[in-house]
C-alpha cells in the first residue's frame, strides 16, 4: 500500500460546547488540522460521525461540513461504524489516498452529544447494538459492558477495586492535556465510592460522553517535508458479531486481536515495539479485554499491567496517555480521530509531562458498539 | 487506477416489505449477489444506508449486516451521504480494492422506510437538507425540489406538462422489471391530473419511497473470467453547498457536472458515448436538471429531451431503463446500488423488453440532498 503522512492534526475540547453548533464544532478541529498542515485544501472530506441525524437533525455530514470548511467542490462522504466512526472515516480515507484517486484528505471526527437530555442519548447510543436481539431487551448499553464485567470478574477472580488502575491512570493523564473534559485526581477510594450506574460498572468505569472533534489531514509521505514524519505503517480492520451473546467467547475481543494481528504484520512490528497505546476504554472492562486482545497481556490479566503499574506514562505500555475514553471524554464518532490525533502528538513529542520518552511507534485501536467493529492503526516517527 | 470488475449483482424488489426485517431485506440482496458471483465470501462489506437509526432504531450495519450474511470477521462499515449513499459505498468499495489492501468487496444499499408513519419518514429525509437553514424554515424535501422546479419553469417558459415524459418513460419501463414498485402506466392526462404534493410537484412527479436492497460483488477486472465483463470505468464524486440558497445557480447542478465531468475523463468518453444513463429522479425537475449538467441537454433544455422522444430505450440517450426512482422506487439509501445493478444489468444484456440495443458503456449518477453529494460511476462491457 502507498505509504501515507499524518501532515496536520486539531482538536477541540471535549466539553458541553451549548454554544457552539455541530458545524461550528467540526469546523473548529477541521481548520486547526488544515491550519497545521500549512493547506487551505484538500481533494476530499471524510467525516466520522454516529449521532448526528438523531441529535441533531442533520445527516450528510459529508456535504454539510464540506461546505462550511470552504471545499466548496471536493468529494465528500460520512463514515459511520457506531463509536468506531472516528477510526473508519479514517481508514477510508487512507484507501482513498492510497488508491492514488485521491492526493490528500481532510478527517474529520465529530460528535455534538449534549444538546438531548441524558435518556434521549442514552437511546441514541443504544442504537450501536442489535436492535432486534439486545435493545429489544432493554438492556442499554452500559448494561450490555455490565454483564460482560460482571462476567469477566467471576470467570478470573478479579474484585471492582482490581480496575481502579485504569481510571486512576487516564484521569493522571488527562491533567495535562487541556482539551481533556475532566480534570479531577481520582483515587482508590473516591473510584470504590463512585455513583453506580450498573452493577459493577460505576461512574468512575465509565467514560463520559461529551461534544468534541479531531481532525487530520493526510497526503502520501514523499510529499511531507516537515519533521519528524508521522506515517501511518499499519490500517487493519476487523468485525464479530453485532451482538455479544453470539460469540463463543464474551470476554475476548475477536475483532481486536485480529486486526492487531493485521496491523503487526502490516507493520512489521510486535506488541513489545509500540511505545504508546490509545485503547478505547470507554469502560474500564473494555480496557482489560483491549490490552488482551492485542497481545499485552494473557486473557483475563489485563487488569494486572494496571496493578503492577504498567500502563502510566513511564510503564512497560503506556494506555491513556492524554487521558483515554475516561477522562479526555467519549464524544462516539469523533474518539477515534482523538485517539489518532493523540498517538501523533506523542510521535510528535508534543505531550509535555505525559510525553512517552522517545516514543516512536503509537497504536490507537477504536471500537464500535460491544466490540463488534474494531479498527487497529499504528503510527511511526520517521 | 486498479481496473475492477462487477462480479455479481443482486436486489429485491422494491415495496413494503412488512414481512422482512431491516436484516433480511439488506441480506436478500447480499446473498442474491453472492450466489450471482459464485463467491461464499468476501474481503470486506461497504453498506450503503442513510435512515436505520431513526426508523429502524439500528446503526453500525457493517457488522450488523457482516453478521447477517457470515462475513463473521471480515472488514465492514456504513457510509451515509443522505439519498447519495449507495453510490457512495460502491465507491468506498472501489477505492478500497484499488488501493490494494482489499482484494474483494460486497457493496449493500439498504434502506426501510416503511415501518414508520408517512409523516416521521418525511421528518427523517428532512436531515438530508440542511437543519440550521433550510428545515428550520419547515421546508421540506419535496418544498425545496418544489421551489427548485418553479423557478425553473418560469426561467426556461416551461409548463408542467412537458415534464410528463419523464414520469411516462420511467412508468413504461417499469412495467417489464419485476423488482419495481409500480407497474402503472402512467399517461399526459394521468401525470397532469395527479394530486398535488407541493406546488408544481405532484404524485407522479415525485418518487415514491420503499423499503429496498440492491448489492454487487467487485473485485480486480484480472480475476474475472465471466463474459461479458463488467467494468468499472470510472468513479467520480463532487459537492454542491448543502443548501440550495448557497448556490450562484439554484439551477445548475453544479456537482453532478463536475463528477459527470471526471468521470468522462476517466474513462476517456464524451456524453455521445454513453449507451444508458441511469439518472437520479428523485423528482421529475432533478431528471431535467440532470440531463443537463451530465452534458446531454444545454442548460433549461433538459426537458425537450423527454418532449422529443429522445429518453426511451431506442432514443438517444435511454433513462431510467428498469423504472428510475420514479417507478422502481427509492428506497433512499439504496437507490444508489439499484442504479449500478440496473446499468450492469443493461451491460449484460439482460433487461429483456427494455434492452437497449449493444449497449457497452452505461452511467449511473446518484445524488446525496438536492444536489449536494453527486457521485457518477461509468460502467463497459469488455
Amino acid at each position: 500500500m502507498r505509504k501515507i503522512a499524518i501532515l496536520g492534526i486539531g482538536q477541540t475540547k471535549v466539553d458541553e460546547h451549548w454554544d457552539k453548533s455541530l458545524r461550528e464544532l467540526g469546523g473548529e478541529a477541521a481548520f486547526l488540522a488544515m491550519q497545521d498542515a500549512g493547506v487551505d485544501r484538500v481533494d476530499a472530506l471524510y467525516v466520522g460521525n454516529m449521532l448526528s441525524s438523531m441529535v441533531s437533525g442533520q445527516n450528510q455530514l459529508g456535504a454539510f461540513f464540506s461546505d462550511w470548511v470552504g471545499l466548496w467542490k471536493e468529494e465528500s462522504v460520512k463514515i459511520e461504524a457506531a463509536c468506531g466512526s472516528g477510526a473508519a472515516a479514517f481508514r477510508s480515507a487512507l484507501m482513498a489516498v492510497a488508491s492514488g484517486d485521491v492526493e490528500s484528505a481532510l478527517v474529520v471526527g465529530v460528535e455534538k452529544m449534549t444538546d438531548k437530555a441524558g435518556r434521549d442519548v442514552t437511546a441514541a447510543l443504544a442504537t450501536a447494538a442489535d436492535a432486534d436481539y439486545e435493545v429489544e431487551q432493554g438492556v442499554s448499553f452500559v448494561g450490555i459492558n455490565a454483564l460482560v464485567m460482571r462476567r469477566y470478574m467471576r470467570e478470573f477472580g478479579w474484585k471492582h477495586e482490581d480496575f481502579a488502575p485504569f481510571s486512576i491512570n487516564a484521569h493522571a493523564n488527562a491533567m495535562h492535556n487541556p482539551y481533556a473534559r475532566l480534570h479531577e485526581k481520582v483515587t482508590v477510594d473516591k473510584f470504590e465510592k463512585s455513583s453506580m450506574v450498573a452493577t459493577p460498572i460505576n461512574l468512575l468505569d465509565a467514560s463520559p460522553v461529551g461534544d468534541g472533534a479531531a481532525a487530520v489531514v493526510i497526503v502520501p509521505a514523499e510529499k511531507v517535508i516537515r519533521q519528524p514524519k508521522v506515517i501511518v505503517a499499519a490500517s487493519a480492520a476487523a468485525t464479530d458479531s453485532i451482538a455479544v451473546h453470539s460469540r463463543k467467547d464474551p470476554l475476548f475481543l475477536n475483532a481486536a486481536f485480529l486486526s492487531a494481528k493485521q496491523a503487526y504484520a502490516m507493520a512489521a512490528v510486535t506488541p513489545e515495539d509500540i511505545d504508546v497505546f490509545e485503547l478505547h476504554d470507554a469502560f474500564s472492562i473494555m480496557a482489560a479485554l483491549s490490552l488482551e486482545a492485542a497481545g499485552f497481556a494473557e486473557r483475563g490479566q489485563g487488569v494486572r499491567l494496571g496493578l503492577e503499574n504498567q500502563i502510566g506514562i513511564r510503564g512497560r505500555i503506556p494506555v491513556c496517555t492524554r487521558g483515554g475514553l475516561k477522562a479526555r471524554g467519549h464524544p462516539v464518532g469523533a474518539t477515534g480521530m482523538y485517539q489518532i490525533v493523540e498517538a501523533a502528538q506523542q510521535l510528535r513529542g508534543e505531550c509535555g509531562t505525559t510525553q512517552v520518552d522517545g516514543a516512536s511507534i503509537g497504536m490507537a485501536q477504536n471500537i464500535g458498539g460491544s466490540g463488534a467493529t474494531i479498527l487497529t492503526h499504528i503510527l511511526r516517527r520517521e
